[in-house]
């Protein structure tokens, strides 16, 4: 059987002092994850045994790698979100541009998706929820420290309420990856769009 | 059995022509759907079978008054939402403050937890999707109207983007709601804050 030997290869690696764990099945069975969330299962129904056939793997090799399902899905959360965004430092609009666009593309509306699919989940399990956070707030992070370079050089108001201004540049992109809550905002040039509304005001 | 018996008062009232439908066993079975929404029941899960034992109802009086279990969530959210709000047509700041503020209290934020619930079953339903739309579609009216009056009457700017606006107040109170996304935006003077950020603007 296929699976056993995967099962056994990975097992090998592990027992191995200084050897890579087998980055393909770890691919493998994130990958299973995400396509069966974005396929619709709810987080609550998905089962280990599902992703295991999906991936190709023994349940066996899922669990060495992960102690239980929470852990595992929060682990295909992080992968979707991809790398840390790295802003350029020059100009504070440009970069918000950047982190902004950087939340909002195809694979992030994917990731919304199921993230949706996560979201009873993560309502009803204080301790998954503080996973998910621990995720998300290096992210949000890097957005804090440019605005706060802005507040600093100049560029943006003095008493410029920082946490405010997060959640209204994650807001509006969050709820247009998972609802696409309003779809006259084209997708063309939104990032510029709401960063330069944000820092140039609604008020004639 | 109770059960045949509220069955039967219904059939009766349905049947004598002009008289209203049950209103209190329709508010039974919507309470029904909310509560085990709310307790984390996904909409995919939630069957009318459960809906009926909680409200104290049979099926059959649950399928005279809702076609199908689409039909019957769709109209839980709206109850839900509650009736439409009217602004007082003086001041726009103040007018987007009351809708923004509507939209950010404990009801909202107990809706918004039922929302996520439905998100997966949402996204998966193009039509179930429509009819929530179409439930949501006049309460973002009323304030796509105010924007409008705004523009007119000069309070803001001649050149306002009212749909990027729209999705800047209600992105990031849908984004709260849902998922708590910024626990260091406090609950206090929210609606106040987010609408003066949005109107004085970011930049110094």
């Amino acid at each position: 059987m296929t699976t056993v030997s995967v099962d056994d290869a990975a097992d090998q690696e592990r027992k191995a002092p200084g050897r890579p764990r087998d980055a393909r099945a770890d691919a493998a069975i994130i990958e299973a994850v995400l396509d069966l969330l974005a396929a619709g299962q709810s987080a609550d129904a998905l089962s280990i045994e599902a992703v295991a056939a999906r991936a190709g793997v023994g349940k066996a090799t899922i669990y060495r790698r992960w102690p239980n399902k929470e852990a595992l899905l929060i682990d295909a959360v992080a992968t979707m979100k991809g790398p840390l965004p790295m802003p350029a430092g020059e100009s504070v609009r440009d970069d918000l541009v950047m982190l902004v666009a950087a939340m909002r593309n195809k694979r992030m509306e994917e990731y919304g998706k199921v993230t949706a699919c996560l979201l009873p989940e993560l309502l009803k399990r204080p301790e998954m929820y503080r996973i998910y956070r621990s995720v998300m707030e290096p992210r949000r992070d890097i957005m804090r420290q440019v605005l706060r370079r802005g507040v600093e050089n100049g560029e943006l108001r003095a008493d410029l309420d920082i946490e405010l201004t997060l959640l209204m540049l994650a807001g509006p992109t969050i709820t247009q990856n998972m609802l696409r809550w309003n779809p006259n905002v084209p997708d063309e040039g939104y990032a510029e769009a709401l960063v330069d509304a944000v820092l140039r005001g609604a008020a004639a």
